[in-house]
Parts: C-alpha cells; structure tokens; sequence
C-alpha cells in the first residue's frame, strides 16, 4: 500500500425490473440485482480507455486505495481488507497507470460485499435470500458486468484483465462478447476446470455442507457455519501459497489455537498458522457465497457458455474480433498449474490468435500476482499502451556472411 | 486375489497387566493391550525367516488370503476387506514367498480390526475407550509388535517391509531395534512429515473434529461422525490415486449421491465417485482410529523415538547393525513424493549404509504398491533371497584397450 493511497468509494449500479427480471443461465430470474463496483482512473471523452478487472475467489470491487467502508456487508467489511487487493498494480505509473486508463472492478454476482448475493435481502420476503438465491455461473457474472459497462456508456474495452478464477471470467468475457474487447489478460488462470482442481473444491463445498450450521444455505438467522468455511478457505490457501514460504511464515508467527478442536492437539506452527487463517477468513466472507463461487468454478464451461463444441471454435472468436492475449504463468503456482496455462496457450495457438505467454519465476506460488508486481508490470505496461505490437514487428533478420 | 486363496484367521496377543501396564511413549499407561495379527508361512527351527509387515493407514493385520470375520470388530469387518490386501504379493512363488518365510502382519496399536484401540472396551468402565485412549506414536506400534515378536520367539527378522505409513514404522523398527533385523524395506514412504503431508492430514483431523457426531471422541454410544470420517477419507484417496485414473474410473462407473449435499448439485462422475469411496469407507473404519493414526503420522519422529539429534546418527545404527536397504519410489506419487524417498537416500548415503534405491514407472499413483506386483517382485524375490548381495559384487571392469 502506497502512502498516496486514495480514498475510495463502492458504487452500486442496479439492473433489471419486475417487467424485466434478470435472468440467469439456469433459468432463474430475479426482479432486480445489484453490482457493487469501484472505478480508479478517469474515463476519456472517446470512451477507450476503460479496462475491466476481475477478482479472484476472495476478492472484492476494491481493488485499489482505501475503502473503510462499503453498505450493506454488515460486519464482513473487516479492516484486513480496507487496503484494495490489486493496490500494487493500480496507481499513476503502476501497471494500470490511473493517469491514461480508467479501470472497472465489480463484485462478482453471488459475491458479499454489495452486489445482490445470498445474504441479500429479497425484498419478497425481507429476509436473506439463503438457498434460494439461483446458482450463478461465470456467465452470469460476466453478463451482470456487461449490464454495468453499457450503463458507463463502454462500448469496446481496452482490455480485460483477471487472475486465477478472474481469469476464468476473463475469457468467459472475451469469448461470449468479443467485440467487446482488444486485449485479454488472464493471468495464473486456465480455460478448464481440472480433476485436482474438481476434488480440492468439491472437498471445500464438503466442508461447508458438512457443518451442522449450514442447513441448506439458510442459516442466516442463526449461527454461521464458520468450522466448515474455515476448513474450505484452508483447504483452499493451501494451493495458494508456495508451501515453503508457509512454513518459514508460521516459524515468525504462531498464532494460540485454544478452543478450536477437541481431542486433537496441534503440534506444528503450520497447523496453527492455517488454522489462524481460515478463521480470520470467515470474519469477512459468507459461506454461502463461498459455495456459490466454488460451484461457479466447478461449472466453469466457455464452450457452453458460447454454444460452441471445441476450444478452436471458441477462440476463432477472438481470431476474428483481433484480440491479443497476453498469458501469465507463474512456475511455483499449485493452484492454476503452469500446464494449464499451456494448454490455453496451445488451443489460441490452434485457432491462430495473437499472443503472448509468459512464465514468471517466484517462490511465493499462486500468490504472487498479488504480492510480486514487478513481475508483471513491465509486460501490462507494454501490452496496454500498445508497445507489445510495436515490439513484436518483425525485422529482417541480418544475414551471416 | 488367486483362485487357491488361503482362509485365514487373526489371532490375538495380550500383553501387560495391572502390575506391569503397557507403557506408551506419551508416559499414559494401559494394564494390557492386544494386538491383532495374522501369519502366512511356516517359521523354521532356527526363526530365522521371519518378515514384519507394517499395513498402511486403512490397512490390517489381514493381508493375504480370505478372513471372513475377526472377533471385536462389529460390522466394520465387511466384505470389501475380506481378501488380504497385499494378497497379490503373498503366497507361494510370490514376493514374499510362503514356501520360504514366515509373514506377520499386525493391526496398529489404536487400530479397529481387534487390536486395543478407541473403539476396544476399557475394563474399567465396560465402555468404549472413546476419549481416554492414549495418543499412539509410531514407537507406541513399534514396541507393541516387539512384544508379539518376543513372544514369538524371533530374535532377529529377515527383513521388515512397509508401505506408505508403514514405511515409517518399518524405519521406526530397523533404528530403533537394529540388531531385530537385517533388511529394510520401505515402499512409497519417507523419513519426515512433510509440510504439504502435515497440511493435508490436519484437515483430515479438522473434517473429523469438525462433524457434530465427534464429540471429542466419545460418540460410541450414539451416531457416528461418518460425514467427517468420509471427507477425510476423499482428502486422502485423492493423494492415493492417480487423478487421470480416477477420472477414468469415475466415467465408468457413476455412482448414485441422493440425500448427502443440501445445496450443492454433484456435476461431476469425479465427484460422485468420491463420495462414494467416502462412504463406503466409514462402513468399515472407526473414526477415532482414523485420528490416531493421522496423529500418530503427524507426530512421526524417528530422531526424538532414538534419542538422537540427526539422520547421519539414527542411521548409524543401521550401519553399525549391517542392515540393508531397498528403498521403492513410484514415479506418479502424489501422496509421497519421489523427493522424500530420494531424501531418505540421501540420509542412508551420508550414513554409509548399504542401499539400493529403485523407482518404479507407473500411472497408478501412490496405490501402485497394491495393484501391480510385477513392479516390486524382482527386487524384493532377489533381496529376501540374498541375491541382491551376489549380483552387486563389484567386479573388475574390463579394460578398454
């Protein structure tokens, strides 16, 4: 966090009516919903300039500067995310340099933290919507901000950025809408859901169903199933963070674990450090909503989405539209593993879109694209002000006498 | 299993009484404890061709041939685990060939398949244990299958073999009574808990602890937490198997998942399957020992069980002893990695203990070691025939002119 950070503001946009309902993938309509979303940068008079951020499972709208406060997330809004996620990367002259782009970050659909959720109020019943509230898929996030760009008046994006499942929405978007943008950023992210990546979230959704708290999704008036989301958030920072760097963390930072299980003693810092972490998680995240994007992951489908039967089919889309995809992979990453990236390379390769892979070399695994700009900006920099394509034209190659 | 499978029968050892109670290494104390175990083979007249079998963490005393009931074991003692399970190298002519040695197989102290556990009636109060059952450490075991051998009359072993947490015990064993056996074999195991093994097992413990049924141990006398003994069970299996092999499995073999999840929709064979290796397991298995166990591999620690403040000096005793190891990785293990064999290797080098190292190439991830004999049979024929000592005679290499 930079000490020029600013003061931020959520925003809420609203969408969809009684006469209208939203609908949803699946065939569920709700009269009306809302996306929370910030803006960082100023938007030009062409309207060009815009770039669209997806967050990850966790994340927030607040991707940059100070936010102490957003309406309607109740207790969730903790201090621990004040400071915006991605603050590293957005600024003047950061990555996402606010002095040339005007970027958009929206919570996702399904999300706790002000765009219409489970523990929304449905104003048909004034009560929280709980298990009610429709199964949401990356579509229906993507289209909920595509609701909000026409809204802005965004009639092209500059570029869609995102990471791990950001990523995910990210070609979701770029595929379903592909007049819609240039230049396509996924980064530690993949273009499928794998078998490891299936077991470890339908080990999480597990958790969470298994604690007795849970009932269904409606446990609003009563306790939260914090046991089970907890054991799902460290189920799941486990493939976050490179194992290493766990285990030198816990050494500097034993937290007391007293009260939290019953026969078992924790016998290790690393225990007692993961332990720590899911249980400052479920202070500012709602299980329901959790599950929600867990299943959201696990349905992940972009030929679906776009009625088409193989990935070939699916990026002519991009070939067509000219879009450039610029792909990140980080090599120590458990979550999104770097093959996965490959295989996303390979398929755009197949249906000849432009591109660019790019492998960063960290030890902080999938986590680095939070911590580590500067291996990211050098590339985000050229990508967005265009310097890439000026840097890739070819030149005759001198000839060896 | 071969068609001439042999019936047959557990037997049980007592050991300790009131006066001399079995001491646990935690300093807690039982007057007596049994240990169920099983033999195959016929002891010579010198014992001498006496092999130690340590199962791994579902397993038990029974590993070749059909026992179709064990006393004490309520319902757990069902079909599926009727035949032994390392049938495939037991018998005569295979690997641990019956013509020529003497096999013991016992169930681990803290176990559910009639050795004491949480789940045997303390005499005391005509109750289960529950709670009040000891934690058990790998030396714990060690010494309770010391005792069966005392009362054997083996002096020295042959060779112990273990496989996966069984490896540990066999390291356990070889330095903690090195002059008890001559060769050393663990199969797809280690010598440390790892970070990533720590981290999966404590959500393990986590999944147990966290099902409502648990009750700090003592839920003999109502429900069982069979949802959090079944998550834990798919955290494992996940590791035991080869993803890509699961997933084929899972494509053939849909399994039906009515009435476990309140919200979520399975979507996948993978996850089905899953479920279904979950339940099926907790028919069988006792939470509380699944505990234990996970405990006792969480607190595995052959230096503090020797007393010794390095690897160079616990394998010193295996130097000093003359013992032998062959040491077996499985290249597409997931549950011990390749690294921690190698790492093992390392340690047995540095010592100057004989050694020979093998990996074996499969897609069956770490449960190869159960399936696929024709991998391990040729190395573990020549071992326990001693032919391994006359084919790594060093001879001159011929001279190249």
């Amino acid at each position: 966090m930079s000490k020029a950070a600013k003061t931020q503001e959520t925003q809420f946009f609203h969408t969809g009516s009684a006469e209208e309902p939203f609908e949803f993938a699946s065939g569920h309509t709700l009269p009306g919903i809302t996306v929370a979303y910030e803006t960082y940068g100023k938007l030009n008079a062409t309207r060009s300039n815009a770039i669209l951020l997806f967050h990850a499972l966790s994340g927030s709208q607040h991707a940059a500067g100070i936010t102490t406060s957003v309406a309607g997330t109740d207790e969730r809004w903790t201090e621990e995310i004040h400071n915006g996620w991605w603050d590293l990367f957005i600024g003047p002259d950061k990555a996402l340099d606010t002095k040339r782009y005007f970027i958009i970050c929206a919570n996702y659909l399904g999300g706790c933290y002000g765009s219409s959720g489970p523990a929304s109020i449905d104003p048909a019943t004034d009560k929280p919507y709980g298990s009610t509230f429709p199964p949401v898929r990356t579509c229906d996030v993507v289209k909920s901000q595509l609701a909000l760009l026409d809204h802005l008046g965004i009639k092209q994006l500059h570029a869609v950025i995102g990471a791990s499942v950001g990523g995910l929405l990210a070609i979701n978007f770029a595929t379903l809408y592909p007049e819609r943008v240039k230049l396509v950023v996924p980064i530690a992210s993949g273009c499928r859901t794998t078998v490891l990546t299936r077991l470890t979230l339908f080990e999480q959704v597990l958790a969470i169903e298994n604690d007795p708290h849970f009932k269904g999704g409606d446990y609003y008036e009563g306790e939260a199933p914090e046991y089970g989301l907890a054991l799902a958030r460290m189920i799941s920072h486990k493939t976050f963070v490179h194992l290493d760097a766990i285990e030198r963390r816990a050494r500097q930072d034993l937290k007391q674990t007293k009260g939290s299980l019953s026969w078992y003693k924790v016998q290790h810092n690393v225990e007692s450090y993961m332990l720590h972490q899911g249980k400052k998680f479920v202070k500012r995240f709602d299980a329901s909503t959790y599950l929600r994007i867990a299943d959201m992951w696990l349905r992940f489908d972009p030929l679906r989405d776009a009625g088409v039967k193989s990935y070939k089919e699916l990026f002519a889309r991009s070939k067509d539209a000219g879009q450039h995809y610029l792909v990140f992979s980080i090599d120590s990453d458990f979550c999104f593993y770097p093959e996965e990236q490959a295989e996303l390379v390979a398929h755009l390769e197949k249906a000849d879109v432009s591109n660019m892979h790019i492998t960063v070399h960290s030890d902080k695994g999938h986590d680095s694209f939070l911590l580590e700009p500067q291996l990211y900006t050098p590339h985000l920099s050229f990508l967005l002000e265009g310097r890439w394509a000026k840097a890739s034209v070819d030149r005759p190659v001198p000839e060896v006498e």
